[in-house]
């Protein structure tokens, strides 16, 4: 039973400081990994399609759950959950570039009981104002049916303690 | 003059009538363009990948653009002007599938002088909510300095058409 | 026994006429598909990306399967089979560029028990030269065990036909 | 003239050791990348898409070049030169999965005087035959006119020392 969304205690549902991308970045928790820019990544504008974005703010996820041992094959096989993005809010600032070197972080915002929230920003070398932000609504899902599912318990603590 | 953002008379920011998706639809001024989804789109979920929702979204701007001969390649080459994603918000309901054939919509919500709002929905045959839902701002930069540029003045008039 | 990879009849392993890409082109059964160049396949060298070309031959690859009712979440599904690209052969002639309308060919060359083969042109309009051709070997697999099967006696049959 | 493609002498015309993969990756000059496979590059087949291959060499000569101070941003700036894929004959020996940690090689074999090849492989950790082999082309343009031109001497100096 306590593992149905509704019922998660208030004390669970810890909500964490930073809820933007300044804060998130100056938050001691906050994690970074690297993303350089290649061919692959940009469009004839000469800089990083817009959709190429979301895929290093997920490499930086994936790292970051990787950092707590939480490895989404090993989620998928051995646990039967899957997380995918359900709701994502996305500025585009400034554009990256071709050879760029790039930090992307994660910081978490909220956790619920069946989904979490991240605050992401893409960074450059030397430059305070990021390039990328995004808060992004990750849900938990059945990875057999698809359907929402309650965090497991103890991935509910990892998570909270990121 | 009369080409600074700044300056547009109110008359001329027209606001669309349909701000939400289902309105959007039901908007006859509405636009759509076919997605077929192959296995490029695809991930190891088995539906198609975050990302490239917004690659399906592009190519119906792009074609609902064309609709009003409003080539890109020719926006920049003759008037030195690219149109970039500047903000956007996006929802994921359910996933599309491999092989499944696809509806993506564009109808226009606002229109500023060096910025337009467009409201998009992907839509599958016979099932009326939408899979994914966007609102995406589109700023107007100049191609080559890549800072933002007023919307040429006849562009503004065929955008407003659509 | 008459599905094991070794003891096909001669008769059935069918070679095809076209084994370059003009002569495939000249022959009646092949099978064009239309592929439009957007944002999302450009690079920053403000052509098509190398590896896009091999997505645009995998949508035609995929049609020209779907024309003969071969749809392959059903192979996989139903059949427990699934199509991968064993080998490619690729050669980039000339670029393509945002905008431009394409057509993707393909025709049947060499049909094996457990693979086939093909050749394939990418053309623009009005163009004799192909801006890219591939010779493209096409492996059946267990969908599961992903280890190599023979092709299902009615699909090879309906490859022979295509 | 000395520049022209047809006259180089055949000893600048360096024959590379190692003309396939296994040799090239025993060759001590060969350079290694590591690729680690995210969600971006699988496919609902639940192995990585086979055109992302191609993105993960990429990177690897990308970084190939610029260990020996070879941006290419600058190459292009500079030197108004790019580089791009002309022929591509790739194997694909087994798959990789969602989370495998993979190493991408580049050894050169040949070098003309306006292109040159390399021999690649993908490797997973403790598995000696590698999952995918290819011998890449690579022309060098004119950045501008998209046409062969002789690579820079001191380009080819540093080629073949790689």
């Amino acid at each position: 039973m306590g593992n149905r969304p509704d019922d998660q205690a208030p004390a669970r549902r810890r909500v964490f400081a930073g809820a933007d991308c300044r804060s998130a970045i100056a938050d001691s928790r906050s994690f970074a990994w690297p993303v350089r820019v290649y061919w692959e990544d940009t469009d004839a504008g000469g800089v990083v399609y817009h959709a190429g974005y979301l895929r290093f703010f997920e490499r930086a996820r994936t790292e970051w759950l990787r950092a707590s041992a939480i490895g989404q094959q090993r989620l998928r096989e051995e646990l039967g959950v899957v997380f995918v993005v359900h709701q994502m809010n996305i500025q585009f600032n400034r554009p990256a570039r071709l050879d760029d070197l790039l930090s992307a972080t994660v910081a978490g915002v909220e956790l619920r009981s069946a989904s979490f929230s991240v605050v992401q920003c893409l960074l450059r070398e030397d430059e305070a104002k990021p390039l990328v932000e995004a808060q992004v609504r990750i849900a938990c899902l059945d990875a057999l049916r698809w359907r929402p599912r309650a965090i497991p318990e103890f991935l509910l603590e990892e998570i909270a303690r990121l």
